[in-house]
């Protein structure tokens, strides 16, 4: 008998999305949205959960667990370069959990919605055994300016916003109990980029799009799959996070690049532009104080390389898939 | 210290509605569903978790695992006289799980959607170590059509869809293994009630609903919340289903009255209705094939009564709510 613990989620999701009935309303399960047709525009939802025992770790606060919750939600619909229009937060919560838990737990879900420009309009409260945190975000993009996943073509140039490796130093502090707030804070309250997935819609030229939650090798993985292309990835270029270069100078165990390519929890984006706009793209994120570096190009071989002063060597998908593996 | 166990879940979500944000662009919490304006329309949104510990009968097959989950957030759409849109589905599935059991749920599901003319857009699949299922439901209403659950006047009637009890007459049948198939089907595999709701929202007549997931006594208390109102209840026009009649005959330690009264899961429609406009109402829905059945007044005062023979008598709130209490 075939289990989960054997699928894996990825190949679970595959499973479902074969058993069920495609509405003529809606684009393909697979993306990081649902996009249902509402005439001119999109209507965009996607759900996330988040579990105690697999995605909280033990320093995590009920107020920065429920900044996340939001965050790794919205990050969807920047993704899509989608308006968010409200989200719904469903907590399953143990009996013994105390009345300032649950407030502060919805003061962090409040506050990172209205910092990214929406609400929390509903949602749901019940007992269970573990702390369980789903929610689900909708947004609106204009049919034109949605960015899917499957658009990647041979020779587009592939760039990342902001930095790379932020959570994950965050996470090599936690995890050794270094006092450092603010390293923490990138990997337990990620800034989803609701900013630059509009400009990078509005500009109508990016031709696939996903975001970085699950890191940046399992992210190309599932690309190179939706797409039927392959990548190669210039070492030297990708935008290392500070906090990581300055934190491996202290400790030489962590490898800045290693954090770079399979950390999750970024909530970067990753994109492919064709190379004659990139960079118009560029110019403009700059423009408006955001970022957008090139690390690669799409090729038709459907290998993924890491080329490193001349040497090509196969990039490894080490991102995270739950049912196979923990970090916590 | 106060915990959720002390609270109880309608006082907790009080709690979250007055910490929260509120958007310029939505109703208030509280409701069925959340509403955002669209313009015309109100983006209709609503989520609901089920937990096997505390939702899940142990003879509840997954394919029914996934038709609850989708009925009962579609049974909140037609409460507010909704289109469905799109739904999306999150499960937390212990690792042990198998690839049958998966594919089960997902059929369910699925087919519950279908049945209601719409689909399952997307979804998400963690591990985590109880059964959970988590999903959300959108639908759109012209804003003219859209039903609250704050409008109910002193004078308007007091009506139901459909028969009360069947799911409570379905609940008593599988407790004692009774094997009556078409009995527990009635609680395991509710029917929401859209064309109902559609139909009511069409004639723009109701002036309060809310649909009877908790049972009727638990839904007047919440209506009588909202709308500082009461009931008179007239015990003898309570449209009691015929399964639960049968059964009590049989079984007399059953009353088909209090599984009426007392029972959650029939996922029928309770509203409010100017007593000039019911009858034309009534009618419409008849010609369609469906039933509503006036059981009261709502009143100035603000007790809700139970009319049986002439005597009055004060109804007991005895509906299902979490974190303090547990039918299975």
């Amino acid at each position: 008998v075939k289990r989960l613990a054997d699928l894996g989620e990825r190949a679970a999701i595959r499973r479902i999305a074969t058993l069920l009935t495609k509405g003529n309303n809606t684009l393909g399960i697979g993306d990081d949205c649902a996009a249902i047709d509402l005439g001119k525009t999109y209507l965009l939802a996607t759900t996330d959960m988040m579990f105690q025992r697999t995605h909280i770790p033990p320093q995590m606060t009920p107020y920065q667990m429920g900044w996340f919750l939001v965050a790794m939600n919205l990050s969807d619909i920047a993704a899509k370069g989608g308006h968010p229009l409200g989200i719904v937060c469903s907590y399953g919560l143990p009996k013994k959990t105390t009345e300032s838990f649950l407030k502060e737990l919805t003061k962090g879900a409040d506050a990172c919605a209205v910092c990214f420009g929406t609400t929390i309009v509903g949602g749901d409260t019940k007992e269970t055994i573990e702390i369980t945190l789903c929610a689900t975000a909708f947004g609106t993009v204009k049919k034109d300016e949605f960015i899917a996943r499957n658009g990647a073509r041979p020779g587009d140039v592939v760039a990342v916003t902001g930095t790379l490796g932020k959570a994950g130093a965050g996470y090599y502090a936690l995890k050794h109990h270094w006092n450092e707030k603010k390293l923490s804070n990138a990997f337990l309250e990620p800034q989803p980029r609701l900013k630059e997935g509009r400009l990078l819609a509005q500009q109508r030229v990016v031709t696939s799009s996903m975001d970085l939650s699950d890191g940046l090798s399992a992210s190309l993985y599932q690309l190179q799959e939706i797409n039927t292309v392959g990548f190669e990835i210039r070492r030297d270029t990708l935008p290392l996070a500070s906090e990581s270069v300055t934190l491996s100078r202290s400790h030489h165990a962590i490898d800045p690049y290693a954090l770079a390519l399979h950390f999750g929890g970024d909530y970067e984006l990753l994109v492919t532009v064709p190379p004659k706009k990139f960079e118009r793209v560029q110019n403009t994120l700059k423009r408006h104080g955001a970022s957008l570096t090139a690390i690669g190009t799409v090729t038709k071989k459907t290998d993924i390389v890491l080329l490193e002063k001349g040497t090509r060597t196969a990039l490894e998908n080490k991102g995270y898939e739950h049912f196979k593996s923990h970090w916590f």
